[in-house]
């Protein structure tokens, strides 16, 4: 089994979430993600715990609200993923 | 002597930097000042080192590149203070 059941994402405990941090080659590149990432979570009616960002880097934290992650929390991880440009391995 | 050159920042060392975290009651009104936030950076061409946030708080880091910060650093702070309607205490 693989430690984190989203690929590009560590997981921890207590409570119980998802990390990932995003590099960027600018801060445009930066702001679109950011934009992208805002119009997802309101699309899909989940948002991350906590959003940390600087010119060129995005860390992005999805925490259980309650005992653990729910598939909402895994699909907003993937889709966040894919935002950017980082397709899933098995695709049609 | 103030402690911090900006009205509720506190500020810190190493590298000299302010900081500040701000409050709100809904997600809406987060969003909204982070989008107020991008926009004043974009147009004084300075941006804080790093912001934070979930859906009800955001936290901002001004840090300085060089020795110090600069009057931009500065205004940069006071700026984003007004933009959460914090008005400076001296107004006519």
């Amino acid at each position: 089994m693989s430690d984190s059941p989203v690929t590009g994402w560590s997981r921890g405990m207590r409570p119980d979430h998802l990390f990932r941090r995003f590099e960027f080659g600018s801060y445009a590149q930066t702001r679109r993600f950011l934009d992208e990432l805002a119009q997802l979570s309101e699309s899909m009616g989940v948002a991350p715990q906590n959003i940390g960002f600087g010119t060129t880097h995005v860390n992005v934290t999805i925490a259980a609200e309650g005992q653990s992650l729910t598939d909402q929390d895994l699909l907003l991880a993937v889709r966040i993923g894919q935002l950017a440009g980082v397709q899933p391995a098995a695709a049609a």
